[in-house]
């Protein structure tokens, strides 16, 4: 059992989930269908994204389960030693947010009855781990109340990249926490701003915190079907029909957001809490989000993974990222390029998002 | 002995000498100072520079001559493997322009006696080898008058890469060939603008067509020096003395362009003479000169010396030369990147004149 620095234990009743999936395609080609973006050490640090989330998580959680789909569960497995084969839910396809999370749920409530959950994407960057746990136990605090527990992220700026949470009056029970009063989809930049100014909204980082028996609870209400769905499939999970139960009934779980099957709905009748991170938080969704988080040399170069030299002339702060030869930038400010096996991407910082939609003949 | 496609015989005692120097580095990477311009299959044809000047000359020159250094002498002999090797004039150091041309002139007389040459770049692009042999034929017949002839290129536009010639006064004796007025440095673009305008001016692409005793004797008055160094040194070159001599004489020859020691004054007394070469001329300085020669595909990219996809993203026309891996361009017009070996160069079309400045630190 992992100790917290602070000097706290992990919380006995307290299972982490990670949902591992999700592309990140905006990060072609370090990230790619066959290599996604948990998989990778993205700040060439030594780590892969779903390693520093899984370890950030152990001095807090008494189980962690991870959920991700079959293509990736052997690499995951691999990256992850210390996880035991049964702490692996792997999905035959592809459902969304909701049934991941809902299988974890009905998984964890069959295995030890109720227990507080809390599910945390497996690509994010929070570089205070301490900060992020200490959020996190107050969350769990907040769980205990029958709470569905969202952990927002204070904006850094008037993002439209994001949902955002607006909280509402203090939770009596939990100094710090606050009722939701609803969740916005990804608004324009200037609703954002408009927002921001108004104050009291946080970025949707898809951080819930809930009891098992609450969640499964609302579904049972919002989602029936997919209830029953999960409930049939855990009952199996560690049982000799497993293969057989999920091939009949995993394809036909409804493909749902857990934001639009639990977190709104629940939210209008005032069953969500929220409460502010109080730590440094980065999705990293494009190369532009990456390069804010290397550091530059005495010349102003971002670079990452490699070694030779880059050469710029009139060219501001050139992103280089892997390959193996000298690389020299001439007239392009703000130029990203990054070489992987596959192949070599050119951008700029201003366009990165647009990597998203490279195509080739 | 090749025949010219027009039929006619090369001409028995014209030799061609090329000059085959000077790195290219606005084409770094593709040239290097190990591996100049002229030693590159610069166009993705199969050929390099060098080879495709020798097989351009050949159906017009009884003879042809090779002056290149030490350092890339064995490329030079291997890449023309017809080449004899008493044809290949081998410099122990760089001396500029002069010290090479009259060099062949001085080697040419002491071996046949006067003949007339032709000196003429190992790096230039001349698609239409059958309208350039035309000119030079001409300029042959203009050199049987005991003028220097200077081959001019009409100006594509107000360039300011290049230095000009003034014609003045038809050639009674040749038609279609003029008095030399003046020869000028590369101007700026403005001024080379006013001298379009006001006619008569052409490019000056070093290419001069001469007997080699009229060179000698202009030498003799000019730069006494230099004419008795290359005389000496040619007396024992084909003798067992060459390299003493070379040793000791080849270090105190001046250093000076042939335009300064012989076109510039000569044509000042009138004895320069020059035609406007009726064939498209290319000097391939950069990498936006190279990718006028290039053919697009379909979607507008420009590909060379690759087979490998390229992939634009909001990127006009993108420009790719070498390398094995698929590259994708987002979001940057008129982009450039090449790869050889040894490194990658990104860069855009309008500023590709500043990759001479790349330094690596």
């Amino acid at each position: 059992m992992t100790h917290d620095d602070s000097g706290q234990e992990p919380v006995s009743d307290f299972v982490a989930v990670i949902p591992a999936g999700g592309i990140g395609s905006r990060l072609w080609p370090l990230s790619q269908p066959h290599r996604p973006k948990f998989l990778i050490d993205l700040l060439g640090s030594g780590t892969t994204l779903i390693q520093d989330t899984v370890a950030r998580l152990a001095p807090v959680a008494g189980e962690t389960l991870v959920v991700t789909g079959e293509r990736h569960a052997p690499a995951v497995a691999q990256q992850l030693p210390d996880l035991e084969a049964s702490a692996l839910l792997t999905e035959p396809s592809p459902r969304d947010s909701m049934a991941a999370i809902a299988l974890a749920a009905a998984v964890i409530e069959h295995r030890h009855g109720e227990r507080i959950m809390g599910s945390f994407a497996a690509d994010h960057v929070i570089p205070d781990a301490d900060a992020f746990r200490e959020t996190v136990r107050t969350a769990i605090a907040a769980a205990r109340t029958g709470k569905v527990v969202t952990i927002g992220i204070e904006p850094t700026g008037p993002s439209s990249a994001f949902g955002y949470i607006k909280a509402g009056a203090p939770l009596p029970e939990v100094p710090g926490v606050f009722q939701v009063e609803a969740f916005t989809e990804k608004p324009e930049e200037d609703t954002a701003a408009r927002m921001l100014a108004a104050g009291g909204y946080t970025w949707n980082a898809g951080m819930f915190v809930v009891s098992t028996t609450v969640l499964l609870n609302h579904l049972a209400t919002l989602q029936p079907t997919l209830e029953a769905g999960v409930r049939e499939i855990a009952a199996a999970w560690d049982g000799p029909d497993r293969a057989d139960v999920l091939t009949r009934v995993w394809p036909t779980l409804t493909k749902i957001a857990i934001d639009h099957a639990i977190a709104e709905p629940v939210a209008a009748s005032g069953g969500v809490a929220t409460l502010p991170g109080s730590f440094e938080w980065h999705d990293v969704g494009d190369f532009d989000s990456l390069a804010h988080l290397l550091e530059a040399d005495a010349s102003g170069t971002l670079a990452s993974q490699r070694t030779a030299a880059v050469a710029a002339v009139d060219s501001e702060s050139p992103v280089v990222i892997g390959g193996t030869k000298p690389v020299a930038v001439v007239g392009i400010d703000d130029a990203v390029i990054v070489e992987t096996d596959e192949a070599i991407l050119v951008t700029r910082r201003s366009v990165a998002q647009r990597v998203k939609d490279v195509r080739f003949p």
